[in-house]
Parts: C-alpha cells; sequence; structure tokens
C-alpha cells in the first residue's frame, strides 16, 4: 500500500514523530513524508506514532491508498525534498 | 478530481495562502486542505499560489486524484477539522 503523513505536533516532539515515519517512508517536505509500506509495517507506525504524540494537542493525518493509479503529485515553489517521482 | 493540498510558507504569507485555498477545498489540519474540484478552479488555484508565494523559500504540494476509490484518511491524536469522512 501507498501512505501519505502530515503530522502538526508540537516542536518538542518533532525530531521524534519525523525519526519513527523516516523508518518506513521518505520525506517529501516539511511534516509531510510518503512512500510504499507494508500493512504490518504500517500497523507499527501507527503503534509507535500513538506512544509519542499527545492526542490532546497533535494530530497525524494518514492518505492510505490500495492503488496508486491515477494519481499525481504537482509542487510549485521551493523543491523541497523526496523523491521526485509519481505516485 | 480530488485534491489534497499541504503547504509549507513563510508565517507572513501563511492567511493568504490559507485564503485562496479555502476558496475550493476545506481545511483539515493545519497546513491542509483537501475536497473535490474542477479542473479549472485547479488550475485557478496553482495560479493563485504561484502568485502569492515565493518560490525561493515556501513549497506547496498538491496530490490530486481522478478516482478516491480504496483511499482512506485515517487520524491519530487530536481531530483538527474537517469532514471526518473518507475520501
Amino acid at each position: 500500500m501507498f501512505v501519505i503523513v502530515v503530522y502538526d505536533v508540537q516542536v518538542k516532539r518533532v525530531a521524534k514523530v519525523l525519526k519513527v515515519c523516516r523508518k518506513y517512508l521518505y520525506w517529501v517536505q516539511n511534516s509531510v513524508l510518503e512512500g510504499e509500506i507494508t500493512l504490518a509495517d504500517f500497523e507499527e507506525l501507527k503503534r509507535d506514532l500513538k506512544r509519542i504524540i499527545s492526542p490532546e494537542t497533535d494530530s497525524v493525518l494518514f492518505y492510505t491508498f490500495r492503488t496508486t493509479r491515477y494519481t499525481e503529485r504537482i509542487s510549485i515553489g521551493l523543491q523541497k525534498g523526496g523523491e521526485d517521482r509519481f505516485l
């Protein structure tokens, strides 16, 4: 499966959240990572993040895709990172 | 078409970028908006944003989907906004 993660967490937890996400996904833009991931790894990622974040203040969004057909990533402005590829 | 926008722009331009995005999309989380949009409106949105952002420092990502089947949005932590629906 393909997943896009967008997090919005307090500054003191950014480094930890980023580190966990980077175990499985690649960095695209500040607070955005994406990549192919197995269902087992995705479950582990969610579990790890739930341990780190504070549910009162932090939020993490996961967009998951079983198929990536007909999907495109368009970037305007500064190209900050990640593989420059179509999903 | 369905689009997810994630922006990472300098603080002084956040309000302007958000205002333009809100013309077409609904807010999901800090720096994230999504929604159904016509191709014409999407072109207008990109044009408007290109006028506002500074390409040296700001970046905006658009994920576009012709079909939204097999797509799911999962949220952990604080639910900040947007319609709580599957794509």
